[in-house]
This record gives C-alpha cells, sequence and structure tokens, in this order.
C-alpha cells in the first residue's frame, strides 16, 4: 500500500506557480497581491452530516472545495489559492484517485492552487480553506445592506435539497426533475462571476448554505433590518420539480446545499442587475425589499399580500 | 441548549484587531504586511489517532493552535491570525467552555488572533489553519541544506512520546518524571522565538511531528544529503526519564508530539548559535553533520564511531 507520503506526492500535489512554496514543507509560503485585502474561509465537511459516506468521489472531491469558493463568491472574491485535509478510513487509491480528479477538477475551473494540507487515518472528513483576493474595502459583507434595497436570490434553491430528499429516500422525484436535482447536489457551481460582478452593484451578500431564509436572516441580523418577501417571485424550480408542494416549499425556504448568493442592492439598479442575468447565463430574481423593522424578521406575502408561515428556517448543527 | 452561533458567539468570538473582519461573515479579512510572504499551514488532528479522547479540554485547546503554531516556528515566520474548525459530538458547554480557554491561552502566548472558524457536529475532530508573516525571501525551508552544516535540535524530543505511552500504560513512568513528560505531551511550546532568531542563521528547518530522525530525513530528501548523527550527542532527557533503555531510544530517535525544531547551520555558527541557548532559556543541542551520500541516509555513531540501528523511524499514518 502506498504511504502517506507517496499518496500526497501522486495524487495532491499540483504546480502552484501562483504560490512561492506549494505542497511540501511545514508551510506554503504566498505572496498575496499589493493593494488587495485576503478573504479566508474554513469549511469542515464530514460524512454522515455534510454528505452520504457512499457519495461518488469524484463528485464530493468537487464538492468540498466548491462549497468554500461560495464562501469567496459571497464576499466578491478572486479565488487564489486552497488548503485541504483529510482523513480517510483506509488509503483505497481508486478512491482517492477519483477524488482528487473532482477537487483539481473545480480548482482548474476557478483558477484555486492546492497549497498544502494534511492526511491522515480516521472517519471520512474533509477540511478547505480557501483563500481569495479583492481590491482593498470592496468586499461585500453582511452587514451592508441598507433598508429599501431589493433582495435578489440567484439561480434555483432548492433543488439541491430536492435531491438529498429524494437519495433519503424521502421523495421520488420525476424522472425529468432528478437529474437536475442532483446534479445541484453533487456538483454545486460557486456563483464567483456573479459575486464580481456585484462589487460596484451590491451592498450586502451571502451564499445560501442554511436556507434562503436562514441566510438571509444573517444579512438582516447583520444590518439591522427586516425583510418582506414576495412569494410569487421566488424562482420557482424546486416547486415545478415535484408534486409534493410542501416538501418543495420546504426544500426552496429552508434547504442549504445549493450554494446560491442572496444579496441585496438599490433598487435603481435593478435593470442593471437584470442585464447581468444573460451576460453570466445566471437567473436573478428580485424576491423582496428591506424594511426598517424588528432586526431578523422576514415577512413572507401570498399573492394576495397575505402572510404566509415559513416553516423551517435552516439548519443549526447543535439545535 | 445554546445554538450552534451562541456557541460561536460565547466561546470563540474574541476581537481581532489585527484582522479587517473576524469572525462572523462568510469570509475573514486580512490586510498582510506590504514586503512580506504569508505562511500558511493546516492540520486535522481526530480524537484517537492524534490525542486521547479523555484529553482535558483546556489542554487540547492548548495543543491543537500549537502544533500549528509549530509549522509557523518551523518556517521563521510571526504568527498572526488562525482559523478553527471543529466537530463536537455534543454542545457540552463546559467542555467547550475549557477548550475554548485552553485555545485563547495559547493565542494570547503567541500572538495569534482567531479569525474564522466552522462547528458542526460530528466525531471530536479540529482542523487548525494558520497564518503568519515572513519578510519575502527570509523563510526556512526544507531544501536549504547545505553539505557540512551543523545539524541542531531544540529541546528534549522523546518526553511527549513517553507521556504518551506513560498514559497508554506502555511503561510507568517514575513520579519525577512523569510531569516533564505529561507536560510536554499536553502543553507542547511551540519554538517561535528560536525560528524568529534562525532567520539569518539557520539554512534549513522542521519541526519535529514524526519523530526526530523522520522528520531530519525530510530536510535530507528535500535538500539531497545525507547525515551524521552521534549518539553521545543528542538530548538525554528522555533517556533519564525511564529505566526502559528501548522505549526511551525509540520515543528520543522515533517519537513525534514534542514540536521541537530539527535545524541546519553553518559550523562557524557554532559559537553564535550556542548563545542562543540563555537568550531564549532553550537547549540547543548540535547533534551531527550534513554529509554527501545516499540522499536521506541517516548514520547513527555511537560513542565509539560504530553504526547503530536506529529502529523505527516516525509515524506514516497509512503504513
Amino acid at each position: 500500500m502506498p504511504s502517506e507520503f507517496a499518496l500526497i506526492e501522486r495524487y495532491f500535489k499540483r504546480p502552484a506557480p501562483g504560490a512561492v512554496l506549494g505542497v511540501g514543507d511545514d508551510c506554503a509560503l504566498l505572496r498575496p497581491t499589493p493593494g488587495h485585502e485576503l478573504a479566508v474561509s474554513t469549511d469542515l465537511l464530514l460524512a454522515g452530516t455534510h454528505f452520504l459516506a457512499n457519495t461518488d468521489p469524484a463528485d464530493l472531491g468537487w464538492k468540498v472545495l466548491a462549497v468554500n469558493l461560495s464562501d469567496l463568491a459571497a464576499m466578491a472574491a478572486t479565488p487564489r489559492w486552497a488548503t485541504l485535509a483529510l482523513a480517510l478510513p483506509q488509503a483505497d487509491e481508486p478512491w482517492i484517485a477519483a477524488f482528487s480528479r473532482g477537487f483539481f477538477d473545480c480548482a482548474r475551473t476557478f483558477g484555486v492552487e492546492l497549497i498544502g494540507g494534511d492526511t491522515t487515518r480516521g472517519p471520512l472528513a474533509f477540511c478547505v480553506t480557501i483563500f481569495g483576493e479583492i481590491p482593498a474595502g470592496q468586499a461585500l459583507r453582511r452587514d451592508g445592506a441598507r433598508c429599501g434595497d431589493d433582495i435578489w436570490v440567484s439561480g434555483q434553491p432548492g433543488l439541491a435539497a430536492l435531491g438529498l430528499a429524494h437519495l433519503l429516500g424521502r421523495v421520488v422525484l420525476p424522472e425529468a426533475s432528478r437529474e437536475p436535482c442532483l446534479s445541484a447536489l453533487h456538483r454545486p457551481h460557486p456563483r464567483i462571476a456573479l459575486g464580481l460582478a456585484l462589487r460596484d452593484r451590491a451592498h450586502a451578500a451571502i451564499d445560501v448554505s442554511d436556507g434562503l431564509l436562514a441566510d438571509l436572516g444573517h444579512i438582516l441580523v447583520a444590518s439591522g433590518l427586516a425583510a418582506r418577501l414576495h412569494w410569487q417571485h421566488l424562482p420557482r424550480a424546486a416547486l415545478e420539480a415535484t408534486a409534493n408542494s410542501d416538501l418543495a416549499r420546504e426544500c426552496l425556504l429552508g434547504g442549504g446545499d445549493d450554494y446560491e448568493l442572496v444579496f441585496t442592492a438599490p433598487p435603481a439598479l435593478r435593470d442593471d442587475i437584470a442585464t447581468l442575468t444573460p451576460s453570466l447565463g445566471l437567473e436573478l430574481s428580485c424576491i423582496g425589499t428591506l424594511t426598517d423593522g424588528n432586526p431578523g424578521h422576514i415577512l413572507l406575502e401570498d399573492p394576495q399580500g397575505r402572510p404566509m408561515t415559513p416553516g423551517r428556517y435552516g439548519y443549526d448543527h447543535f439545535a
């Protein structure tokens, strides 16, 4: 069986021309771009909690990087580097080869270099730390939203959660819905290009990892605002993917794992932001407005303007 | 029970005046010092593999940061920031409070700011990513060693491994040895000050995490050199800590977990380096010489100049 060091050499050491020193020493060495801030995020993903243990390893390799890239997208950062620490139950070389392929597919797609890591034996787990750069002062933060801002969401939140519900046997998706839902679950596309386009347009942004309402709630609390959402303006793909409308609604409002962006921007930019859809090939929905009111409160209105009960808000690991 | 977000707020959010933005958004934002390189390292620590599950949580909090700081020490970097991702089996608040206390004790001692993280439910695990800074070009790398360099080691390698052997019932340490061995195991002191002092003195450095011979071997392979070590020049505390001389020798040569530094420097600096001992309060032993020869080969000589068989070299997670 190959040693830990041989595995790293074979599957996780790739040229990193954007670093002074990459994988293989006590530390990697980076030379950050002058005049920029460094955006850093870390995520720990565990089998059973964040993904099913039997997930295709190439999909998993893609996803562990993609979910971190999504945090960079939400700050409007340009991806640069990542570290990867992984625990594996055994040195299953075909599994590791497929995982590595998926990881580096994602890395190439988004211009990320793997510059360091750690490999150990243990229950399947991954910890990625990601590094991006932003011209100083241009990051999109949660606390920058302003009263009167439009609230936008990208893509079709809820599909990934429906895909997971299908895999767990909670629903049987019709043939036509399966592929888009499973693809949203297994191969999320972090909205890096959208984040960059929002640098001088949006006031605040967050990625949807805990659920649409829960993550919007984080912006509201940080910015001291409330929100009014219009049910009929929410993107509808999740609702159309299954006849189980309760589940679809739960997935749309509370499903994480799509890694879409929720952002707020001045209404004067509504037409300008709408032009991003054709240029990015990404649907953008204006779903409501930021209001004064109890910070964090979300009012969801039906087409007749009546309040709806949003139900489950999002995921809390210790709730 | 407090929520995930309340736990983070209470136990892991501390002021980070050296960061533009710390814990609480999608990413932290850092403004690296102009003219410096950023040194980055990540370590994944799992209960059962890297520490005993019943380890005192305050000790564990100290240690998960200390082992990462040791990587910065080995590169001669000044500590700046860290992220912490943790998986906990349950939200045991007294446990988390003690862990947090140990972590921030270590952070304060070495001037590190916690700037981000992730909290999840799962088998006890920690992933720390650490960030340090070094004036561009001054990092100590593994591949900088030169033929004829002296080989040095700091402190008393082997004590931590003896402490672990005691806890595992492999040996019963005499009363007088217990405290130093258990303290080396539970509260390792990363050799940051030594690393900084070596910036313009050493050619190469590494921290002893896999074992003295194994980690020296990494320098040798990276630098294309061999080594001759003198048994009688090795620091002797581990040998004096127990009457079990086979175990003591195994711990001295192959025990990780002390987080001492092994470094190489020109013989002309021998006296100069010796003066670091009183100024740092840290024993430094000149234990051998770098030689031409089969890269990675280590010849260990007894007092009569005869080769000794070094035995177990170090830890490979998949061996």
